[in-house]
This record gives structure tokens, sequence and C-alpha cells, in this order.
């Protein structure tokens, strides 16, 4: 059988009506070599810091890749089989598979499961224009796949930090813990190398007293910061203290995961009262809700002082299936959305900061409904509010089009903040800012087209959605 | 720089395919000078009682339009800076701007926050349908704008009686309270002038205990009508009273704007208790919620003797910041929708009242989600159920095109009621019922284009939509 | 008047785009001619059984389809002008219509209304495939429309049995109760006729302790079976007992029409409790709805054993119309979707055996903001779960397209199980699949046109959702 050729069609993407596409295409050409500004996201500063060779095709395409072996995984096929490793504390199951060409074999062997998806579109873009490969994925190729990536991988050019500079990336973001003491960060600094690598201040392990081992990282968080982290003041002083690190390591936003956007406006008597609850273990679910809800109030009174921009990514139920997280951890593809409400949940910090003009919040979703009820009106009024772009699940061509379809109307686009790739596969980011430009080109190739904007608006706005807002708001 | 054209492109929002566009187009022509019937809506009756001209450009197009300044002030535009007066118990705050030209340049400067939003198209086709204008609004054209407005203000055509002509508005509907004398309706009747303006009842002010000033309007409420309103039986007489004289003034509806769609339906000493409590101060949340939804189902109950046709505007969170309504009042561009359940709420009114045949309740949403979930079932089974356009934030050409998809393959055409423009912008009223009928001769098209019904339909549907509709479903 | 033609476009429900449609064309010849396998569905057995005609085109296209009656009383038709029964205990109401033609003529009158609904299509396809009929229902066709069906209704070739082969019906299976004697399969089976029509085990009559006579229910159970269905392990082992029976007379799968998707994991003492209290007639609506749970987990638990494959049918809120339940009974259009969750409510049962290789759970929705929010995200993890078809309401063409621009991008196709016409209209069942092929190669062509996927793969999918899925999963 002839391979089957793989195709980046120069068009994908664009609607099949030719004066829209047409207009789509033509917008496109003014953006698709804009740098990339990659605001937020979980790659791993000691990949630039160290600069060594990514290990094997395997490696970087399946084993980190939640999206990639959640599919797979509900198609039947075990994660022992795709080489992710067992905890410590993990059940009895099945031996894990070490052969990696027999793991690329397997994920070969299911590569149809992925047909209208986008880490089909992510993973061919990848395949095609970082590895020069021309033939589609298949049991048949499996083996050639695997050949030349690998072989690549030992090559100079594709390390880490000639990616990076090949992917025009501007500027990457990455997200640490408060505990973390950034090394990498303050390596890849010291290296004299350009690429410009910041982090971002994601407390969640020290802001949810349901966050695993919440109590030790607390103490942690105190010997860090020479702060008394069982007092409300001394808690409120450490973050300052990691927040101005953070900043001088470059960090230009923090970053919260909550599960729901719950946030509260106590007294601090009841914020100290909090505190010794989680401290000793005995905050009800409801008090660790009331406790996260009031540190996103801090965390805005603390941003109206250092500058830092804010987001808030809530309505993810973390772990939803337990057997998964007892024997392969967190971030392995069960987690669920859930319903969620922001007009009540951030009436708290709105009533406190709403107003302000010189904060920043940036709210994400995974729950599309709210973004023509809750999110495009608050954004729509709210100084401080601005709408992240489609997240996770709804990081797909589909969802941008629902995003700008039911959001534009009332937020706008200057109420919105470009794209965010979100993600910790390396590979995938080139792709994923190529979706969000085509998408956006294709959104606006369409306004224009129905006579609801003009073309020269189009024209001007492209550059925008594509670079120039992300920069702006995340002040970078 | 050259001006920039002001283009009203005829094609405008028209799906771009050749085919389903030339269908579009055709139909379009058959609706677009029907005569307007504005069924439900907030425009001033004093303007056409007094037929005094408009005062200038910023006067007319941005202190009265919250969807206007609510989009500046997400962007940082203090609201004093646009003219937006103070309440007399504002806080501190800036002084207000005065210069109604200063204004203008400042609405002019971000215009571009419009792009891709309803507002834009309403005031491009004010801008040149009714000040034939032709260049479009920049901060180089501020001026020109401003100059050439208000000299038209100034010319007796462009007074409101003139322009309610040329708008061919066949009847418009105002909202007023029980406790309004409507004596500018009067002053209308007894002039002479042909021009149609009638009332709707619009009882939230005497009807919800958590309304400004509810005690005091019960009270305005028994000497207008001579009952005693500490009484339920007393009360509810008031209302059949103001419900007459309202009906003698023309009005053919009722209008219920409620933070949710709850109905009750309890015995007489319950209804009596919540009175009591109401007028005390001392009703709970809950009862003040159980008073307002006993008062849908009483009110369903009126409209079954006198005909009056029934609206429900569910689910605002009104006056969402409270530093701008302390400062500024209600109406400001501060109310957020809110997640709206219909199955349950109305259940207690339909159990009493959802058989009947000669009664009309009209249902709107803030919440999309009810379209193909709650609303359209219900109408499609309900005879009382009858389904209003989309609404306020959802008053836009996407979100006709959800509501049209959404609701028609189970609600069908025939259980909505053509379009409202429900707008207090009097100049936008042309402009939003041309985007109705551009929409729906668009989704027509799309349904004839694809062969789910005969253009044959399509043309007959086409004038229901734009016109006979609405007038049979509010008893014009 | 001329007679209007009844026109079955070959090109209808695909877009108006040539090169999308001409794709979309080629994708649907393939799969047109393909059998009907049909493994979800409300018919009634004795049909195949008994093979005696159908009775008059009343009886057949208007009395037993709620589609139909529900949209004329929405616009004010009494149920009984148009023949459907009155209960026992039904209140005082008008006479009982019993002339078939002139029924037939108001339902001719009121054609109009299902401009745009499925129904219409449905309708008009049976018209013109099964019957022939060339001219659209008006009331200037109705005599002739009632006249050439009752004519055809009594020739052999418009049996059920004939008609279930001219269908091209591979398999077809009914839904029966546990206490169903299932002596019409039976019968079918012994009589030498080769349609396979088998049957799906639905125990919500013995399930839900709020099901109409649920106590006579578990004596009647515990008579068939031999068990004592008072105790809880006599309960199950009746289940156990029955399934097995089912089975044997051809059922594949069970299914359950509970109101939410609520599923618990209690211990046995505690569901012993549960059954005490429900057949005491004591449980509150908390405990049946753990109850109703509970059983959930059982089923999948022997699914386990059986291998019947399980469908989950949640969120209809059943009779919410009180006159019509008690005039008219069950079934009566007057059921209406709820909100319904899916990520805490299914936790119980995937925390138990969501990971089981061996079971399938198909989940169905009345509420389509779970799409692309839970039930994407947990089919595309979850081992057990995939998603059924756009369901009741939402199988339509728009619901259809929804549901695979919400799901597809999360869920991709392999965790979808093709079409269901769950149905009691036996002649819609071809129109329905027709529709559902229309429209699954509609999307399959625009993602080959916008390159999302190769056009091989859509000519290799398109089969495969047309037929071998369904096939797949239900195990038939």
């Amino acid at each position: 059988m002839a391979p089957v050729p793989l195709n980046l069609h120069p068009d994908r993407l664009f609607p099949a009506d030719p004066a829209t596409r047409g207009l789509a295409r033509r917008l496109y050409t003014t953006v698709k070599d804009l740098p990339i500004v990659s605001p937020h996201g979980h790659t791993d500063a000691q990949w630039f810091a160290d600069d060594t060779p990514f290990a094997n095709a395997t490696a970087l395409f399946i084993v980190p890749d939640h999206y990639v072996f959640r599919m797979l995984y509900s198609q039947g096929v075990a994660l022992e089989d795709l080489g992710i490793p067992r905890t410590a504390h993990a059940g009895e199951g099945r031996p894990l598979e070490r052969d990696t060409r027999k793991i690329w074999r397997t994920f070969a062997a299911h590569y149809h499961l992925f047909r209208g998806t986008p880490t089909r579109m992510w993973l061919d873009h990848a395949f095609a224009t970082v590895f020069g490969i021309d033939e589609r994925l298949t049991p048949a190729s499996a083996d050639r796949y695997f050949d030349r990536i690998n072989d690549c991988l030992g090559r100079p050019e594709f390390r880490p930090r000639a990616l990076f500079e090949r992917f025009k990336l501007e500027v990457i973001a990455t997200t640490e813990s408060p505990l973390d003491p950034l090394v990498h960060h303050r390596r890849i600094r010291d290296s004299g190398w350009k690429g410009r690598v910041v982090t971002a201040y994601r407390p969640d392990p020290v802001v949810d007293p349901e966050f695993d081992g919440f109590r030790e990282n607390l103490r942690e968080f105190a010997a860090l910061t020479g702060e008394d982290t069982a007092q409300w003041g001394g808690y409120l002083a450490a973050h300052r203290n990691r927040r101005a690190f953070f900043k001088s390591m470059g960090a230009t936003s923090t970053d919260h995961g909550h599960p729901t956007a719950t946030t509260c406006d106590l007294p601090e008597s009841a914020c100290q009262r909090l505190l010794d609850r989680a401290l000793a273990g005995t905050a009800s679910p409801d008090e660790a809700e009331q406790f996260r809800g009031q540190m996103l109030t801090e965390m805005a009174r603390m941003s109206l002082d250092d500058g830092l921009v804010m987001q808030i990514h809530p309505g993810s139920f973390r772990n939803h299936n337990p057997r998964i997280h007892r024997d392969f951890g967190r971030d392995k593809g069960a987690d669920i959305p859930a319903r969620t409400d922001y007009v009540r949940a951030l009436k708290p910090l709105l009533d406190r900061f709403g107003n302000e003009t010189n904060l920043t919040v940036i709210l994400f979703t995974l729950d599309e409904t709210v973004y023509s009820r809750e999110l495009a009106p608050l954004a729509g009024h709210y100084p401080i509010l601005k709408l992240g772009p489609p997240w996770w699940f709804h990081d797909s061509p589909e969802g941008m089009q629902r995003f700008r379809e039911q959001a534009t109307e009332t937020a706008g686009f200057y109420n919105t903040v470009g794209f965010n790739d979100d993600t910790r596969a390396f590979m995938s980011i080139p792709a994923r800012h190529d979706v969000a430009r085509r998408m956006d080109c294709r959104f606006l190739a369409t306004l224009a087209v129905e006579h609801k904007i003009g073309e020269d608006e189009a024209f001007e706005l492209a550059p925008l959605l594509a670079y120039g807002l992300a920069k702006a708001a995340y002040r970078l």
C-alpha cells in the first residue's frame, strides 16, 4: 500500500465559500509569520535551562500529553501500555511498558481515533513542519515516524533552545508554585541566551486547603519567606514576598486554578479563623472554598500594588477518576469540566475592586454556556475584567468559533486578550497558535464578507488578535 | 487622511454563499418596507407628546444608551466623562463633563471598540439613514458628525413625531408603572396626531417587595385607586383598576421584569401574610420571591379576564455593580444575566392556567441555554406560551441566528411573536428591525436552499416574522 | 389552485456551498442504501407478531405521535379533536372525535405549523417514499391524502412485516418492562419470519419507587421470578432472572429513563432500608432518587456479568402538565427537558466501574449544554462511556449538527454509537435514519473541505456513522 500523504493544506480551517476563504487567506498572510507571544502555559523551564535533547518520539509526543493518552484510554488502551509511569502508592496493575517503539506502534494503531479532534491537527502540524514528514501516521508508517523523529531529536537544531527560536517565540511564560525556587529561570537568565522565558505565580499549593500537602506547603512557605504563615498577616506577607521574587524573575501574571470562581471578602478575624482551621486540617469543604475565595480577593489587592495581571481558571473537577489518581497521579486526562457560575461568584471581588482601571483580571472557563450569558456581559462592563481565549477542551477550531460568535457582540474584541496555548506539549505550540490565527482570520473574514465590519478593520484587527492584544493585556 | 466611507452595504448580514444570499435578498425585498410594529420598548411618551427637538448628538446617542457607555466604561472611560449624571447620594467622584462636543470626541475616539457588535450596526444605520452621513465615525470625523447631527436636530423633520412617521412606525408601545398617570399618552391622544403610541402595564414597582420604595409605592397605589392595598383583596382590586385604565390608554400587554421566572399559586391566607410582611419591610428574600411569583399567577388570572397579553422578562441580575448603582442609579449598563430556570419555575402558573386557549404569555430569556432545552419544548406544548425574540444582549445577529436555530425545530415559527426592539434608543428602532428582518430572511433562505421548506413557504413566512406575528400576538 | 408539489429534493439538508454539497452528496451515495440498524426504539412488537394492517392514516400518523399532536395542542387544538383517547379518570372534557377523516382534515389545516421542524421532514418523507404521494399536504389535498394512504394500508405490501423489509431493517430493538412476558417477541421468533426484532430491558416500572404502581409491580416481579422482591438480595436476583430471559429473547441492551443521571453506591444495609421504605410507600423524593441511583450501579454490575449494553436516558421532567396527565395519560407531549448534571451524578457508578473495558454505558441527554462541557470530556476518558446520538427534541438537523460540532473535538467519532431513531412512529424510521445519514455526511464533508480530515477518511467514517458503530456498540 502506498503511503498516505500528510498534507497540511494551506487553506485548512478556512470556510469553503470562495469569497470568505479568499479574504481569510489574505488576512492570514499578514499574521502567520508574526512572533509568538505565549503568555500562559506549562512548559518546563528546565528544557531551556539545560537545553538537552528530547529523549525520543514517545517521550516527546505521548507520555506527557494527556490529550493523547486520554483518548486511547477511553478506547480501552491501558495507560501502562503507553508508558505512563505509576505512582509509588499505585494499586496492582499491568507492568509498565518500557519499549518506546512498541508504545509508538500502539499509538499509531489508534491514530484514527483523533479524526476530527484538534490533537490530530496539532500532531500533524508538528510532524510536518518540525520533522518534515510527508506521510500520514498509520500502522504502516509507525516505524518510519519513530526513526525519523528520533534521528532528528539527536541533532542540535532540535534542541529546546533551537526550537524555541525556530518557533519564533518572542516570549513564553511558564507556571510555577510559590515554593519553586525558580532555579531554571535563573540559569536561563544567567546563561546569556536571549530567549525570554518568564515565570507566573500560581499559588494553588499554598492557597487551596484541599491541595495535597497544604500544611507542609505552608511550613515551607514560611521557611522560604521568613514569615509566620500561621498568622493571616504573615501569610499574606509571604505571598507579597514571593510575588516580588517571581516578578524579579520576569513574571507579569498570576494564575489561579480553582474548582469554582467563588470569591469572598471577609473580615480579617474570619480570615484568621479559616487559616487556623485549614492548618489544623479541620476546614470543611465550605471553609476551604471560602479560603480559596478570600485569597482571590487578596491576590487582586496585591495585583493592584505590584501590577501582576491576574488569571482565573475555574471549573475543572480535578482527578475525577480516583483509580487513575491513585495509580498515575495528577494531570492524567481525568479532569472533567463542571458547570461554573461567575455572576454571583465574582461579586465580592468585583464589589471591592471591579471599578479599578489599573488592574486586569483575565477570566477563563470550561463552561461555554457562560460566554454570552455571563462572561461577555461582565467583561463588557467592568474595567478590570477581560476574557481569556477558549481553554483546554475548547482550545479547538469549533471552540474558538463559538467563543468569537458568542462573546464578541457583547464584549467586543478589545475586552479579549489574544491567544494562550496553555500547554505542556512544546511541539504543539506553533500548531496551536496557527489554529488560533486561522480561526480568528476566518471569523474576521466572515464579519467583513457579511459587511458587519469593513475589510480595513479586519486587517487592523487580525494582528491584534494574533499578537498585539496578548502582549498588551499581559504587560509583556 | 481621506475620510473612510460609511457604507451600509445592501447585502449586509446575508451569508456569503451566492445562492443563499440571492434568496435572502429577494425575501428581504418583500419585507424591508413593511411598517414597523414595536410592541414592547422603553421610549419616552413625552417625546411624542411634546414633540420638542432632541437636544444634541451627545444627548441623543450617548447619555441614554447603556449599550454605548458600558463598553467605554469597560475600557476605562469614566462615566462622568461621558456626561452620565450622578445621583444625589453619589460618593466622591470626578466632575461631570458638560461639554457635549468633548464627550462626542471621546466617544469617537473609542468607536473602534464596537467593531463586531450590534451597537455599531445600529449607530451606523442611524448615522447613514437618518442623518445622511457617508463617512465613518473616527476621531477625524467627530466634529463633522457632531455639527451635522446637531444641525439636523434643529430642523422640523427631525422632531420626534416626524421621525416616528419617517420610521414607518405603525404602533409603538411604551412601558409604564401602574403609578404613572399616563399624562403624556393622554396628551398624544388629545393632540389629534395620528401616531399610535400605546402604554404597557409594568407593575414591578408595586409587585416587587425589593423594589426601591415599595411601601411608599403601595400607599400611592392605594391613593390612585381608592383601594386598601394593605388587604390582599384590595391590592388585587387596585391592579384591576389600573389595568383597566392602562387598557383605556391603548395597552394591550403587561410586562414583568423579575429576577427569576418563579411563579407561585398560594392560598389567599398565605398571600395576605406575604403582603403583611412586605409592607412591614420584614419579608425575607424568599418571601419577596414568593410574592413576585404569586403576582405572576395573579396577573395571568387578570389577563384571562381583560385580555392583556402577558410578557415575562426574567433573569437579569440588576445593579450588579453597587458603586455604579449608588453613583449613577439604575439602568447604567451594570445589569448582568443569570442562569434562569423555566421548567420548574413556571409550573405553578402553568398548572393553573397553562391549558387556556385565550391567554397569551410571552417568555423572554437572557439565558440562551434554555432555547432548545426549556423554552421551545414548553412553547411547543402549552397553548398559553409563546416565545419572545432574542432579548437585550442577544438582540444581535448571532443571537437571532441562535434563537432560530435552537427554537424553531421544536416550537416552529408560529409559537414565536416576531420582533421587539425593546429599546430606549429611539434612533436605533429602524436599525434593530432591519437587523431582525435581514436575519430572519437569512434563516428562511437557508432553510429553503437546504430544501427544508419550499421557497413559497419562505415567502409566506417572511412578512409574518417581520410584521404579522407581532401584530397578532400582541393583539395590536 | 394547482396542487403544490411535494418535492424531496435529492440535496436536502446539504449545505449550499457547491464544493461541500458535492462531497456530502458523494459521501451520502455510499451510505444511503445501507441496511438500517435500529438499536433503540419504541415500536410495538405486536405489529410484527400479528402483521395486521395499520388501521388508517389518522391512526397511523396522528394519534400515536406526540410530536404531531403537541404542536397542534400548543396552537389551541384540543386533543379530543385529534382523537387522542381520554383516560378512565379524566375530568370533564370535550367529546372524543371519532371521525378519522375529520381529524385528518384538522391536521392538514395545521400542517404549516411544522415548517422548519423535523416532523415535517419525517412526514413528507413517509408520504413520498412510502405512499408515493407527490403533492404537499394542504387543506386542499387532505382528502386525497387520506384516501390514498388508507387505500395503501389495505394492501399486503403495506403490512408491518412487508414495510419492515422494504425499510431494510436489519434489526430493530423494542423496549419492554421486566414484567412484560414478551409474547409478541416469542411469536415473531416462532413464526419463522426472518425479521430480527429484539427486546431491551427497561426496568423503570420496578426500579423507580415513584413509578405508577411500583408496589404492585414488585409483587408481580416476585411472582414472575419466584424471588422475594422485598429482600434486597431477592430483588436483585429477580432482575438477573428477567435480564437472562430478555437476553434469551434477543436483548443486547438495557435502558433507563430516569429524571436525573444520579447514581449511588450504597452499602447493602442502606439498600435494604430504601427498598423497605419504597415498598411501604414512605420513600421521600430523595430516597426515591437514591433508590434509582443505586439501581443504575446495580445494573452496571449485572451488565459486567451478562454483557448487556446499558443506556441511560436522563433528564426528562415527565408529565409536566397535570391536566394532560390526568385526562390523557403518559407520553402525550407534555414531557419537558430539565437541566441535567452528569459529572457529579455519574461519579459513584464511575468510581466503581468506570475503568472496566468490557462494559458499555451509552449516555443520552436532553440538555445540549453538556455535550462539550460534560459528556465529551467524560466519554473521551472513561472506557465504559460512549455517547448516544441526539435524543428526542434534539433528533433534528440542527440538533445533530450541534452534537457533532460540540462533541467530536473532545470525544472523537469512535466514542459515539451511530444513530437511534428511538421512535414509536414506525413510518418515520427510514426518514429519521436518512436525516442522520445526510447530516453526518454533511458534517464529514465540511471537515474534509476545511482540510481537518482527508477525503479518504470521510469515506471511511461515513458507513461507520450510518451503520457500523451502532452495530458494534450495541453488540448486534
